[in-house]
């Protein structure tokens, strides 16, 4: 017998049917004889729906009543997955954020978990009864109720697994698991059977939108083995463990692409000590993310060009302080593209292989793609290029690093 | 300084532009220098959506799980009235019913409050800021969510103005207070400035949908002022309040009308001892309620004919109960009649004059309408008629009384 934490997103908990779909889910967990507690999200749209509502009523909604609002979604899917599961014979309750509680941090609309109470939960699971618990929401040390952000469900999957020491935490969602790329630009991209915490953090920060960066941080840290899986098939699904469990490494876990990034050069900056601060440290207080970063030695007169990315939603705030900050700066001008885009290969076993960047910027040139900047971490090679070439490169590094699935 | 206490129902909380106008009132009270807390029902429409999940999920949805459902109506209307009240500049927070708490007994779905926690509320309003609670809710001795039932809202607005001893507490609905009659039939009829609880009671139990029952017995065990108003106009309300308080008291205080209702006659049952029980004992195993009843003694061969009431959503119910216990009573036949209302003139000054009823037979038997059953109480007669004199007898009786608005 095995504590088993499953959790549904938006997508499958959208109506009813569906929700009579995940409680079939549940269902065969239980009669596995499993002991089961169940994350879910709001249906898909509700959130929304409800965040929608706050703007309305105010841009600058109070975070603390805007959570009392958009926590409600949470709560509508919890009371009736139980309804559905008690309908088919199997004995559930729901258990809201408070009444756990999960203890939150005071940041609402973004809160961190800290702490879960476990004791009546675990009572009643073992009692043989099936808990649902509403993810995204929890619990303030003001006693207020608190919000996680958006796709904060995930995350609360991943702190009640935690928490009850769980066997597995398997997060279903839309897609089948976690691919070596995306299977609509690559049709020969292949479902990762296991993926490292590592290499699912870097996916995820370079635009895979499996599951919450957050929630992954806290898997890694916590040691809960997710399987990410679908909703709407019955295939086994991809699952994330700690690098020690990954017996045959593959070089490349996976290819990634993120289409939200713009390149901001500023020409004929002088080359003098200091300058570097100026140009980054208003950005910084601006809160733009900046990324990748070149800079190249001007020819003559002692200047120098300095190339840098934003996320393409960030571009007009970062010009407009550029601008603002032109004469303590001295630039020349300033030159901005919004048709980059960056992608990323990712994979553990390139610690203790030398040649990953070579490979990568050798298939590139091959097809003469040109390389606008290059950052690296220690699993993690990223490269910046003209977003008319995205696909083709995606591709090209995909049968580079061998991928393909068999044809 | 006054202590006051604001409801507003569903159709005053449809949407954003009508919580602004909620929120407008709202700080008028403020403004004048009173303390307020406003008690919000869930968006007009918004509880029968969630009923209706509930309903798909299984037609015998656990209450409990129900109740967790169907409550986050009124919490989003919370927030969201919160967040607008803040736009405004007014200090502003929400209360959960769990969070205060109100505490209720257990019956899930209709569970009635015992008691209320205040002194956190009671210290913030006296700080200066206005209190938002979600009507209609509760927490269970087992902590969990609880609600009190349709119109529940109500009530919840009576006990919070009962715990804190509130000066007033004012129910904005969509009507501009209690009226003499339904002025859809009359249009002369006349909108009351004072009635008693007990006029309100009898008016509302006779089908004059302006209070919720239970809310109206609270504020009478409480002495809680209830002012009726509309959410939609600047006119003074009804004030339902004690009978010491109502000065001029007028004989009648109103004509009204219940159309669920429906005649059952038992033909030629047995004149014994015994029979009466033999008749509503499963009626009322059954649940169903009966309401008039009249007894004929039929000529010859000591049979009786007995006559009553049900609500006519429940006369298919009866028919099936007396069908089934045929046997027992030992009755001729059953004869129906689903087209007959009931109309009834109620006034506290009924109680020390003589004639009241006599008027009413009086004025209908002028009209040539025929009284088909009796009931009476201390403040209130009721007639059984055919449907198609509804409206005539109405407009009779509320000229009779001399209850018509100067032309």
């Amino acid at each position: 017998m095995a504590l088993i934490v499953m959790k549904f997103g938006g997508t499958s908990m959208a109506g009813i049917e569906r929700i009579r779909g995940v409680a079939a889910r549940v269902r065969r967990e239980v009669e596995a004889g499993n002991q089961v507690a169940v994350v879910v999200s709001a249906m898909a749209g509700e959130t929304d729906r409800l965040v929608g509502f706050c703007r309305e009523a105010s841009p600058l909604a109070d975070p603390a009543e805007y959570d009392v609002v958009v926590a409600t979604g949470e709560q509508v899917t919890s009371g009736l997955l139980a309804i559905v599961l008690q309908s088919m014979g199997l004995a559930t309750r729901s258990w809201l954020g408070w009444q756990l509680p999960i203890d939150t941090s005071d940041a609402h609309g973004k809160a961190r978990i800290q702490d879960m109470e476990t004791k009546a939960l675990l009572e009643s699971l073992q009692g043989g009864t099936v808990a649902v618990i509403p993810g995204f929401q929890g619990l303030s040390p003001a006693g207020r109720v608190t919000t996680l952000g958006r796709g904060g469900s995930d995350t609360s999957a991943v702190a009640v697994a935690a928490a009850l020491k769980a066997d597995r935490c398997d997060i279903y969602t839309d897609v089948e698991g976690v691919f070596t790329t995306d299977p609509r630009i690559v049709p020969r991209a292949r479902k990762l059977a296991k993926i490292t915490y590592e290499e699912m953090l870097e996916l995820a920060s370079v635009g895979a939108k499996v599951l919450q960066t957050r929630s992954v941080e806290l898997a890694m840290k916590e040691k809960v083995r997710i399987q990410v899986l679908s909703s709407f098939s019955d295939e086994p699904g991809t699952l994330v463990v700690d690098e020690d469990e990954v017996v045959e490494q593959e070089l490349i876990a996976g290819v990634a692409y993120d289409r939200n990034e713009a390149k901001v050069t500023i020409v004929a900056v002088p080359d003098k000590p200091g300058v570097v601060a100026d140009i980054f440290g208003p950005l910084a207080d601006a809160n733009i993310n900046v990324d990748m970063i070149v800079q190249n030695i001007a020819s003559t007169n002692k200047t120098t060009d300095v190339t840098f990315t934003v996320p393409r939603t960030e571009l007009s705030q970062a010009r407009s302080v550029l601008e603002s900050n032109a004469e303590r700066i001295g630039y020349e001008r300033l030159v901005t593209d919004d048709s980059v885009v960056k992608v990323s290969v990712v994979g553990v076993g390139m610690k203790s292989h030398a040649g990953v960047a070579v490979t990568m910027f050798r298939a590139l040139a091959d097809r003469g793609i040109n390389v606008l900047a290059i950052t690296t971490s220690e699993i993690k090679v990223s490269v910046l290029i003209s977003e008319e070439y995205l696909e083709l490169a995606v591709r090209v590094l995909h049968t580079a690093y061998g991928l393909d699935a068999a044809a």
